[in-house]
């Protein structure tokens, strides 16, 4: 089958890979749409090691599995669990010890005609949510993963620093929960999109100094941190859902005197992220720059490497 | 009246110093003990800003006040509040924003015959705690700050990293908490006075990686943060405790994937802090490391500066 290979920090188009036997309590996808994600690019420049075949954001359809799952349409949770660890059992399976993730740490990944994954990662997806839209489950499950950790409540003032992909799920899943809202970023036209559902927008000349009572960082860069850090008040909460080249600086004296929170935020519920597409709560139209043949995934690559860029997904079958 | 005058990073002995006039408001409070802590050793190189008496842990006794204080023995809360602004009004004193604080910031502190505090900051020291144990006050209500922040329960597994000070208040006043305690440092003899209380304690190498709900740098420095990071389980928390000298280099992309918090910690309730001294359930007698009269403070300084020293403690009046 074909499969986008990562090799010592290379792409490379592969024709000859077998097509994977689902192992037991596992089932065999036929890919239909992935979606790039930042991680995708950041383990090609080599930030964490990998080597397989990239990608975790999809849609599929069941080829080999249980009767009820086959033929149909689903999405799947990154991470492959034991079930036995101190964190499954705890219910914490997203922090599984032995845990392998789809296109990530030691498992094949979405660039590919198939994948596998075990049973009950699969979530079926909705009739009425398009196969190109469902492919945005993962990020948005990532966004609710905020409201997972930290409750948020009417009036609270929350501020999203970063325009880009998961800054624009982030700020339309937030809005949800009424908070007040102010989402920041560099692009007017990316602003726009967030203006259009009502949520109020600005650059980063736009956020008062300690007045916000949770501010989340989705840039990924020294820059947003520090909006996002000055943004607080004290006694507040900056939610970290990006993740940095190399080490950042921190004051951390000023997080003690300040007594501020940090709280680290990675993977969050399927489920919750479907029924918002399916409900039509999030829209992520306005977030697909360019859709790619797999085999013209090289292009796909070096389209979504370019700055500005949203997603960019890769058709497959 | 003598004090100790910080004024660029120089320390002075003066006697020409007015006794302070209380305020509306405030009481006139003869010290009698006062302890150098690290953030005086920490004004005095010159990390903040500061020109004034320097000291914030004090036993005094009230020289002019409101009746029922007069001549009693008093420790009193560092920050002087507005008692006006958002802070105040939301029941969170210790951020006010309009604050001065005790040797600290725009306050004249301890280390004098004479200092002013609002009337409410003062509390009445219980008949049965000596003075110079009741000096401990104010960084045994910081270690009990931990405890307001986060719900610690029996048999979670909580580290302590740094046997100084502070570490030392950190572990006793845990460790009356029931969780499952281990106490890390450098220092043997350190380490044994909280070994003769019952508390595990250990050198880094006792640590086991991803092992802790919960851990407490108490250092200050890089190495005792790296301890404490690598000892939690995902979605585990790290409250800091300590300043640091300039900024930490963090790997904040783990803290994303292991979704850890991190809680910065500083002042604390003054009324548990003496009910704890009141009911012997704190030992502060193993770390007081000398006493020294005011008119000898440089050589207090020099002593309180030297490595592995513990409290130094000024005899004022």
């Amino acid at each position: 089958m074909k499969g986008l290979w990562l090799e010592n920090k290379q792409l490379q188009l592969r024709t000859d890979i077998p097509i994977p036997e689902a192992p037991p309590g596992e089932a065999l996808v036929r890919v239909r749409t992935a979606g790039i994600c930042n991680t995708d690019l950041e383990l090609l420049r080599g930030y964490y090691p990998y080597t397989g075949i990239l990608g975790h954001e999809f849609v599929g359809v069941v080829a080999q599995g249980p009767e009820n799952l086959v033929n149909k349409r689903v999405v799947g949770e990154i991470n492959a669990v034991c079930g036995k660890c101190r964190f499954c059992r705890s219910g914490q399976p997203t922090h599984c010890e032995n845990r392998t993730v789809l296109g990530i740490v030691n498992r094949n990944g979405a660039f590919a005609d198939y994948l596998c994954l075990p049973i009950e990662n699969l979530h079926p997806v909705p009739d009425n949510v398009p196969t190109e839209v469902a492919t945005f489950t993962e990020p948005i499950a990532a966004a609710l993963e905020i409201q997972q950790q930290i409750p948020l409540s009417v009036n609270q003032r929350v501020l999203v620093v970063g325009d880009g992909k998961l800054g624009q799920l982030v700020a339309q899943t937030l809005a949800l929960t009424g908070c007040d809202l102010l989402a920041v970023g560099r692009h007017r036209d990316k602003l726009a999109n967030l203006e259009a559902r009502g949520i109020k927008t600005g650059f980063a000349e736009a956020v008062t100094d300690r007045a916000f009572d949770v501010s989340i960082e989705c840039t990924g860069n020294p820059e947003g941190f520090a909006i996002a850090r000055r943004a607080l008040r004290p006694r507040g909460t900056l939610i970290l859902k990006s993740t940095y080249a190399g080490n950042l600086s921190l004051d951390v004296s000023s997080l003690v005197v300040d007594e501020i929170t940090l709280i680290g935020s990675r993977c969050g519920p399927f489920p919750a992220a479907l029924d918002l597409l399916a409900a039509e709560k999030v829209d992520v139209q306005p977030l697909i720059h360019a859709t790619y043949p797999l085999s013209d995934a090289l292009a796909a690559f070096e389209q979504a490497q370019r700055k500005g860029v949203m997603k960019v997904l890769l058709e497959i079958s």
